[in-house]
């Protein structure tokens, strides 16, 4: 057996030339990998020599460097006592100033819906990661008018149903589900949290509910199956590779870990330029003021974990996929009608309306919205028992999955809340998330009046706004400054 | 007669295994009993072996001990001057900051509207109580939209009517009302003002208008009653119990006592989760940290005093209780049309079109919205003289009054603003709140052209918008910030 | 000829069992008067035995003594070198505040618009004038909803039309008029202006335009008379007195001053309760805390100078006005379509769609809104031509006129732009602002593609909107709390 | 040769009774020009007897002098050494503040997108000349609806679509572009950058994009058109001269020159009045409190260069233009669906639906809603491929691009963002503006499933709202104030 390498002797190879980088007590020589790397060179050189786990962690799963590095390139375990520490940096004001608000976040009983745990992520978690995960396509439009579409849709309760027992239970592709949510694909998960996805996978397990794995996740794609327990119900979410023949190992590994749905992204054939994301990320000292705008390392994460992402995917690929698994096959992303309809001609099980959390195309309209337009259509087609339909995006009440369902979605994804509770809280905090929504929902079945989610139909809601995207007469300045505005009486003036 | 007890007896008792407590100088014996109260073990406990009257008193009514606790645990009077007394703790800043603004708080001739009544109530009220009365459900979206919604309807006046004399006095099942309002039915009247429901029942005298008497007050159904006068109109608002012979009890007492309609409240099988009444109790010191999120004591006043409700109350039950009583059966939170005629098939004599106030369902619609909804129906299928039609739910001004009156309401009920007037300002606070409502309901009146609440009818108002729900596209925020305002011409600079 | 009074004579009479006052260098006995004077006694108590010119003033007419006190009481002029000099106090801090404001205020040719005018007024008035004029009904919704509705109409403009000569010229009720708006009629113009209705006619004259004189002028209507030049047009604007022979008495000495129209008020039976007005003049000091809510005394000063005016008018009262005069009449106040096609049968000659710049029913709806509901149902019953349609409120823009006269008016009334002007400026105030108005007139003419008003028609707007009322979900607090919005690229730091 | 004029000669010349100025280092006698300036005189005495170069620059074409004035007032060379140097005034504390924010701007590469070129101009523009740039008509309130209008505009896009290689490149009146988007005119480029549009020029020849010729340029025509490369394509716009041999010589000498596309400015009889431009140049030095408001000296930029225009400009017209020249004729500013039906009864090749940046009539309705509005009606009437129909104003996004493409505009002009990125960042800056909307371009149109601009069609917008223009009910100013919003858990209380 060799002798360990040494830090210096991985300190040597610093530059393009020859790049050494160390990645949890091995060193790897990444020189003539450098210009595939998906996320630039630049950010590998900026290792170069030196030990990169910390960066290397929440952007890479575990097995990355087995799968994409010829094996001649590992060359083995570095003696990290060599290793010369990085003294590291005095912390920055703003990173002293984040774990201040970190040692006096609020206690997790103090989260009282979903949106709580987003405004402590918000303060606890790091500029970049929070740039991200809360990020989106250009104005992110999009992104909160996900939210702001469920609050056009307004109740038709019934009175004096007798709700004593109500059970929101339900079943997804065959599988049963406690609540008619899924934990849906979401990327980076490490950035969040140190564990990764599987932090959700173990709380999807003690809530019942279903997890999506995504194919950008922190963890490995096994890391995720094992941290699951049966009867724990797990679908695969798929960005289809270049190179079909990855892809279809990727999906007959799934099938054989017994993955219960094949979940094809169709919303996505480049990522989205995510600004708050590539604002986050900038820096200062790193930009050349000489050198003018040529590099493109402000780009986002988004960029560089998805060049191998396939934009000629279509329609024709579709039969393909039905001929590698049995996995039901359900279109993740579709956004009108039209398509819904050649989605079930094409003979899948499922779609989920989506745009992606607003994170691709802006002005995508909502999934509600999207739903509101599909559903009359299918049912006037007598389509409307062929496939499942999900949506995800802006979801943060029970109440918005009661819509959902009233107008016909059989399940609903949450994404960033889960990875928010997580960010904040661990574990801890995406399980009393989903038990929020479990209180919720079950006051809110009552409230409708419903027993079971069988009962809740369209008339049970109200939607004639929900197609209105009205935004004003821009404001008129001169006339509002020059308003004196109404006022509550003042209080007295103390005697003195 | 056996010697009172003294403190250090009662101060020995303060464990879960033998708890005794203070309640208006008698001791009582809970140990049993507080595994069932309803408001949980923990704030019990908090006052084991002391006195407990402050914090029993706005929460109970002062039967309570009687009706609800077995005669052998009630253990006789305590020798108060042997009781330590708590030193009381220093006041806190915020309740240092509370008094100070009670020494400034406007002069009762300020409040020229309904709104200013929350103002003052809002600076002076005790944060907790403040949380409980101003709190509603979820993202209390339908509390606001309750007052919103009466501004997307507009009059169209008649001129030229003779208008000297306006008489806006009416009836209500039966009943002369000096105005078309009721007080309406709202809980824990102690928490606003020391003496309770009474004072809303003095001011009712005073104005001639109905009170409808909660089932949840502070004061005990009885003092209510007894602090009306003939031929003052008290209905009674009913939750009905799991115990349907203690229901029984209720409604054939209060049908007794004079009470000359019974308000069924079907809106609510499970009180509301009311965030903004959680988090004003909130108490950090109580928390542990290291005992994790386990018990529900954050639910606020809701849960606790609720839990008798019975959420199997349906249609089924309503012949039952038109063979008990000779009152008029009217069912109070009816939210769609469907229902509204459903009531009128099952012969009740009226029917209050609520949400609640917006403390259970968010999203449901306004009262006013469903009204609107309701009528051109009822008058389709011949139906609208059938019953007595009632709203409640935002309601401020005159103007909501005769909006709903000209949408074909019969009356409207007030709860909020009155409850706000009395912890201002007590009873007078009340009275000046009903007689601003007189002052423009009479000016109103003359401006809309109406004589009398007969000649109040649709054609007086529009409501093309009323069914309108947009929120339009989110912010254009780039966009907003570089955008330079039109600004009036400054000042000059003086010359120094 | 009696010996002149004393100030000390007159100090003697300070109670309300001999009450003496001074106005303008006379002594008046209003100790009989003073209960019925309209604006209350306390207001003359605070000035027995004194001089109480100033407070006088702005709210009367120099003619009211002469008319309203018996000639009895005229006690002859006093010595008022004798009368004790008000120790003027000390200028308050605020009123200090208001003299700096004063000396620092924008040159006049700062003001581009009329919005500018209102800024300016805003800071230089009294506190109470401001109240009195800025003030409107209940919430203000009217008021503003006045000015927005405008905004709801958009143009459709024509291109290559010649416009080299534009001329907006037009006629109302017969007379030449510059341009298409007229003066209309506002009350105690001496609040802004210390010559108070005068000054609007002299610039009304200079430009050519109509005055509307308003029988609640602090200016005599003989002074605005005598302060016209021939050809310049007025009307006269009328509250019906309950006596009739004083409002016959008036409108035949108008109709013999040369008043060429009468503008009977029909949308004020009762003047508007304003609660900005009311807290303008609300007194701490005052207030008795002890004496409670008794007194009216902050009712502000439109109840006060209004109590004559007739609630029982009525369209039985029409053919009566058409029998004492020949002037054309007018109904100004008219809200809906019904009572506009009533008044045409009544054989009137023109209509005022008003709600009386919001200062009576909140909630009426914006005369621009009115008129595009009549003129469509007038075409249809082929009355378009049988009355002249006017309108006010609101209007600021000469894009607001065209927008009035493209849906059918003959002219637009503006009020308060024009006092504001005034209380800034004086007379080269609205001078200006009228300038202003040209100046965008012919603008505007030109740019929409008009050669003269016989241009302007309905195809040249698109009013689409102008009927919406929405006022959209209520704001969702949390979500707009957590979400961080876009950001333009931040200064870079500058090294130190 | 005659001997060079001295500064001191120069000097003697400084009144209105003989006026001269030096030009980039000539003399001229303006004496006589004086009063037809369209400046006004007042200017030009401000620098009579001294050099007013950096005044004249960006407001005059460089060959002005030699169009307008007579051969015989040019007095030519002065010594400039001899000429008294303006002792430079110490820097304003406004500019020193703007220098600071200059030094400090963002680098060019923190640019995301086309506002943050805008937030970074505002910074560090003269005050001046961003208020010329910025401004629009009135209220502004149709320049913000521009950008407004688009956001009413949502996608509908197909999934699935083989989008690999994505095709943007276009044709606009037959000449190749690489994006559908092309550089519209817009006057005073020097008061952005030194050397003015041919900065524009050369950054659209780097990007393939067309380029049209302002006719208020501040390069001449014949810079601006030398510093083009073929295959640059430039079209001319026209501001039609009362005097047509200086228009027929305009319009034969820039198709000499290459020109190919001639754009009629139809929307501009006259030139706007911006209040924001007029407001940043006024001068309190400037203005005379005694002599009154005479002057329209603050009228600014607007009116000044445009007193040329011919407001007699009619559909009479257009046939002369046909007869004079062989470039395609496009109406620019057309504004209702009407007018474009009769511009191609009339044989014209083109129009562009604009309301020239809101900068003429406010209230004019946005390109993008005219758009929507007329290909319907073209398409009934069988005229949608007769012209090429171009819009422009608020174009920010390349999503604003695709979505007037979908709607059957041929191409969108894109003016200000330019002249911001230009502004703060010279020629790099367009440069890179125009780099955004390619990347974004190629990202948006792979989202909505387009492989070429000729699969952008209606289908894939939803344009319910795009003419919906409501304002919303007037803020509830009290009910505001009263409610106590819900917030997200606090932070805990630090232990000291």
């Amino acid at each position: 057996m060799a002798p360990m390498l040494t830090g210096t002797e991985v300190a040597k190879h610093d530059s393009k030339d020859s790049c050494w980088v160390i990645v949890h007590g091995k060193a790897y020589d990444v020189t003539e990998f450098m210009p595939e790397h998906p996320g630039g060179m630049k950010i590998i050189l900026k290792y170069a020599g030196r030990d990169a786990t910390d960066e290397f962690d929440p952007i890479h799963p575990p097995d990355t460097l087995d799968k994409y590095l010829d094996k001649s390139k590992h060359l083995g375990p570095v003696d990290m006592s060599t290793v010369a520490q990085e003294s590291k940096e005095a912390a920055s004001p703003e990173e002293s100033e984040r774990q201040e608000r970190i040692r006096n976040m609020p206690l997790l009983s103090q989260c009282y819906n979903l949106m709580d745990f987003e405004a402590v992520a918000r303060r606890v978690m790091k500029k970049t990661a929070w740039g991200y995960y809360s990020s989106a396509a250009d104005d992110e439009i999009t992104m909160r008018e996900n939210k702001a579409a469920f609050q056009r849709v307004w109740f038709r309760p019934r009175i004096l149903v007798d709700v004593e027992k109500v059970d929101f239970s339900t079943t997804m592709l065959g599988a049963r589900c406690d609540i008619p949510f899924y934990v849906t694909a979401t990327a980076l998960g490490k950035l969040g949290h140190a564990e990764g996805e599987v932090v959700l996978t173990r709380a999807a397990r003690r809530h019942g509910v279903v997890q999506m794995i995504p194919t950008l996740a922190s963890c490995s794609f096994d890391e995720i199956v094992d941290a699951a327990e049966a009867p724990q119900v797990q679908w695969l979410q798929l960005y289809v590779n270049k190179d079909r023949r990855i892809t279809q190992r990727i999906v007959e590994h799934a099938e054989r870990r017994g993955c219960r749905g094949l979940f094809i992204t169709v919303d996505a054939p480049q990522l989205g330029r995510r600004e708050k994301d590539m604002r986050s990320k900038f820096d200062e000292q790193g930009s050349s003021v000489q050198s003018g705008d040529a590099t493109d390392n402000s780009q986002g994460a988004a960029r560089a974990i998805s060049s191998f992402i396939d934009p000629g995917l279509s329609w024709k690929d579709i039969p393909w996929f039905q001929s590698i698994t049995k996995m039901p096959i359900i279109l993740k992303g579709v956004q009108r009608v039209e398509d819904v309809v050649k989605a079930i001609e094409m003979g899948v099980q499922g779609v989920v309306l989506s745009n992606h959390g607003g994170r691709q195309l802006d002005f995508a309209r909502s999934a509600i919205e999207v739903l509101a337009e599909t559903m009359p259509v299918l049912r006037e087609l007598g389509l409307e028992n062929r496939v499942e339909i999900f949506i995800d995006g802006g979801v943060r009440r029970a109440t918005d999955i009661i819509k959902a369902l009233c107008l016909g979605a059989k399940g609903v994804g949450i994404g960033r809340p889960f990875l928010y509770a997580m960010s904040a809280y661990g574990q801890a905090g995406v399980e009393k998330a989903m038990q929020l929504l479990k209180d919720e929902m079950e006051m809110n079945m009552r409230l409708i009046g419903a027993q079971t989610v069988a009962d809740l139909n369209p008339s049970l809601v109200d939607v004639k706004s929900l197609l209105s995207h009205g935004n004003g007469v821009p404001a008129d300045n001169l006339a509002r400054s020059v308003y004196d505005p109404l006022a509550n009486p003042p209080q007295r003036q103390s005697k003195l």
